[in-house]
């Protein structure tokens, strides 16, 4: 029996769960970091919100352990039964330089304390520009690693690799590669916080793109201090996880409150715009003024983690990942950016888009034009459809209701007669493709709804596609219904310009006797 | 004191208070549609989820005070202290082609009764295509204000006079300027539930737009049973001030969750992405089986739009509606064509757009360019500024952070001296303008974020801005200092090509040294 389990997809993204000693993990899942010993919200408090899976820190509690001289149970610690992943020190390491602690030590307290996901003591790369401090960081942690495995003997523990390499793809794709030999449970992929800090969404993008191309699809990858509403979506669809972040006490500590599109201070808020039990409770000055406040924002921000991850899992269940991603992203310009970057790796998202879905798909603006659905539609079409046929009909739409062309057709059987098996009729649905009449009512040929008119990317790969199927099937006779309402008015007119189609024509007439006249008259 | 006061506006969207005899309602809001006699979720349970206005049926509380011959103060009946709208009628009117009742009665009414605002029993125009009918209702409508105006006798009653007219926008301009000149305290533009129910949003806009530009701007305006979540911000940034809907009761009794960005039903939903008081008690599979279904789902969308509100509250409060109706519409292509059509009516979205905000201009992608901040922007710097120089020195960077042009400057005016002041230093936050160095710390030169590389509708309206500037000012020489990383490509590849410059040069280089030269040797 696996410890993740894959149950849908969409977009590199997958709906799993992931067997621990104690418990379940639906993924994609936030951990919420906590501190071992001084909680604000207390691990109890976020399991009755549905946190089935936390974080905490292995080297903090080692250290008070040595301390005091006592020992530990991280469960009974935290009052809290269900998962809990224990990290390193690596976080320690990379703020202050150094920890006091080796790999083996680490595993083994891991091992003691009663971990159910252990991390081995990495060494973070960091935000460094300098390669051969990477390269260190990156041999450092395989290193570490190879020492850790022997001492991987409690065999109920999943056990971490991270993969590090900072801004260099190169060296992550090394580290992926290396660590994936390794055959740990769980990759993660190590410190972009710094990157998430700048916003460098696109950068990020890069980065999970270069481990997850190089690590096994059966594991689960964890994204390091990811607890950002913008960044959540975006890893997720990339094919992230897990994350970890303990940004709802970070924020809450400088008075940030957390929004489905970012945060704002306290001081610039006029409204809770929520409807979690904290901002059901208090207007904005209240919570302003409470002593409570740290507390209560903390709880507020983990409810919009929560309702975030909830979204998210929604989305990939039914298959809409693509346009909550998109519908995200058009909050912030970075988010953005890195949402373009989309169209750039199409077949990497479309190897876990299915080629069905029960939902129809919506097309607002570029770079919806490269989804994989449209992607994988086209191919199929390009692919398995021949047409032998002389003349064509093509039959442009506003709207995705096709019956007009199927009564055209049966007019044209009726009065053309065994002619009018020569006739290939097709609908527009632009820019997804010209889809024949026999097809077009397989998804997505009539699932759609498209923003119209197109914008100017959206109409350039329309005009490539028609393109290519006039020159593919070179007929003789092409009649073009416009029933768009000068929806397609671009697309038609570089038709009207098209210079190698013998005969051609469009009309926008509505009856059916007056297309026919046209059509023979040609 | 006016009895509506507007606090804060952007895009045509006001912040505002609206004073009645039971209290203050601020705007926009929605009031939910109560049944007179039979409510689901109890007035009082509004009142705690923050609503503090209330929609109810006077037409059937005159039926019922008929039929067992008794009078009903209506705050009593619903047991509601707060403001109370009652509508007349004119929905049984729609709906059944005739109510049992006249305009004047139902005037003195809803003033027995105790309604806070009555609406006077108007002839909705519906969704017909028929011209010569929809005139009818229009007139007839008029007719009923005029009948009804004398009978206003209570002075604490604000009356709302209904603008009719369908989707005939000629006809609802007719409409408002009539019924404007009767001097009613609100508005309200009639019967587009069934435009909204084709989600038909681009005829929406233009319909409120026919309503809006012919009213009174002290005056609120009302949108009939508007009550989704998509519909509501795009409404609010046209202008609408005052909803009401009975959305959360009709969804939830056919199995429907609203969601942000539209409703879903039960039985597609695995996850219940909300944190409400409902959401937080319950997992989907026990609401989807519970005997109080649909007084759960109703209890959970009125949170829905409850924040829905909030949220457009709140936008409209820091000045980011623009962005926060685009991330909105982006969700669905109705939506999105609405929001594109945007760009068509930017004069009409400035009047309310501050000159200067606090919080920095984000640019994603198209309509963004024509936002009324980038728009008004430009206007400013195309009037006000005059450039005698005979070089020009533009400097395109992928940040808004222009300190090495102030370096850059420096330097010349060292080396080169007194030749420096005929060089003009410019900083091209493209799309919105290429401004002098002078002003490139004033709102929004330096408060920007803009998604790079541009998608081609804001890069054809850059190299437009660009063009007009050089044939403005008709520079000797132009040297384009690019550290765009390529982001600015295209419209720098138009630049090289550009032949009405005597001399010019592109440099990428980062030492000013080198820049220097090369301006020099131009």
């Amino acid at each position: 029996m696996p410890t993740f389990e894959v149950r849908k997809t969409d977009l590199a993204a997958r709906l799993g769960y992931l067997k621990t000693k104690s418990g379940v993990v639906e993924t994609p899942a936030v951990l919420p970091v906590i501190h071992p010993f001084n909680q604000i919200v207390k691990p109890i408090e976020m399991e009755r919100m549905g946190y089935n899976a936390l974080m905490t820190n292995s080297y903090l509690i080692l250290k008070k352990s040595k301390a005091i001289g006592r020992t530990f149970e991280v469960h009974d610690l935290l009052n809290y039964k269900k998962t809990v992943m224990t990290d390193s020190g690596a976080y320690q390491l990379l703020e202050y330089g150094e920890v006091d602690t080796t790999p083996e030590e680490i595993i083994n307290f891991e091992t003691n304390i009663g971990s159910d996901i252990g991390v081995i003591l990495d060494t973070p790369t960091g935000l460094t520009r300098n390669k051969k401090r990477a390269e260190e960081t990156v041999s450092k942690t395989i290193d570490a690693a190879i020492r850790s495995i022997p001492l991987f003997k409690d065999k109920n523990i999943l056990w971490t690799g991270p993969i590090q390499g900072g801004v260099f793809y190169d060296l992550i794709e090394k580290s992926a590669k290396e660590m994936s030999k390794l055959n740990f449970d769980v990759y993660a992929l190590g410190s972009p916080t710094q990157v998430m800090e700048q916003y460098d969404l696109e950068q990020l993008l890069y980065m999970i793109l270069a481990a997850k191309r190089n690590l096994p699809l059966d594991k689960p990858l964890h994204l390091f201090g990811a607890g950002h509403p913008l960044t959540l979506p975006i890893a997720v669809a990339l094919g992230c996880d897990l994350f970890d972040s303990a940004s709802y006490i970070l924020y809450a500590k400088r008075g940030a409150y957390m929004t489905e599109s970012g945060t704002k201070y306290l001081d610039d808020l006029k409204y809770l715009t929520c409807e979690c039990e904290v901002c059901s409770k208090y207007f904005v000055g209240e919570l302003k003024n409470s002593k409570d406040r740290v507390r209560l924002l903390a709880l507020h921000n983990l409810h919009v983690l929560s309702r975030e991850i909830k979204s998210i899992k929604q989305a990939i269940y039914e298959g809409r990942l693509w346009e909550y991603v998109a519908a995200k992203s058009r909050a912030h310009p970075r988010a953005w950016t890195a949402f373009k970057h989309f169209s750039k790796i199409k077949e990497y998202l479309g190897e876990g888009t299915p080629l069905f879905k029960s939902c129809g798909l919506y097309l607002c603006s570029t770079p919806d034009e490269h989804r994989p659905e449209v992607e994988n539609a086209y191919k199929r079409l390009i692919r398995n459809i021949k047409i032998n046929k002389k003349s064509l009909v093509v039959y442009f739409s506003k709207t995705n209701d096709h019956t007009f062309l199927y009564n055209l057709r049966n007019t044209f059987e009726k009065e053309v007669g065994m002619n009018s098996e020569e006739i290939q009729f097709c609908v527009a649905p632009l820019p997804i493709a010209i889809a024949p009449i026999e097809v077009c009512d397989i998804y997505p040929f009539s699932q759609y709804d498209i923003s119209l008119p197109l914008d100017k990317e959206m109409e350039k790969m329309s005009i490539r596609k028609f393109k290519q199927f006039l020159s593919k099937y070179k007929f003789k006779k092409v009649l073009l219904i416009d029933h768009s309402n000068d929806k397609y008015k671009q697309i038609i007119n570089w038709f009207t310009k098209e210079k190698t189609i013998q005969a051609k024509k469009v009309v926008t007439d509505r009856q059916t006797e007056r297309i026919l006249k046209e059509f023979t008259s040609l």
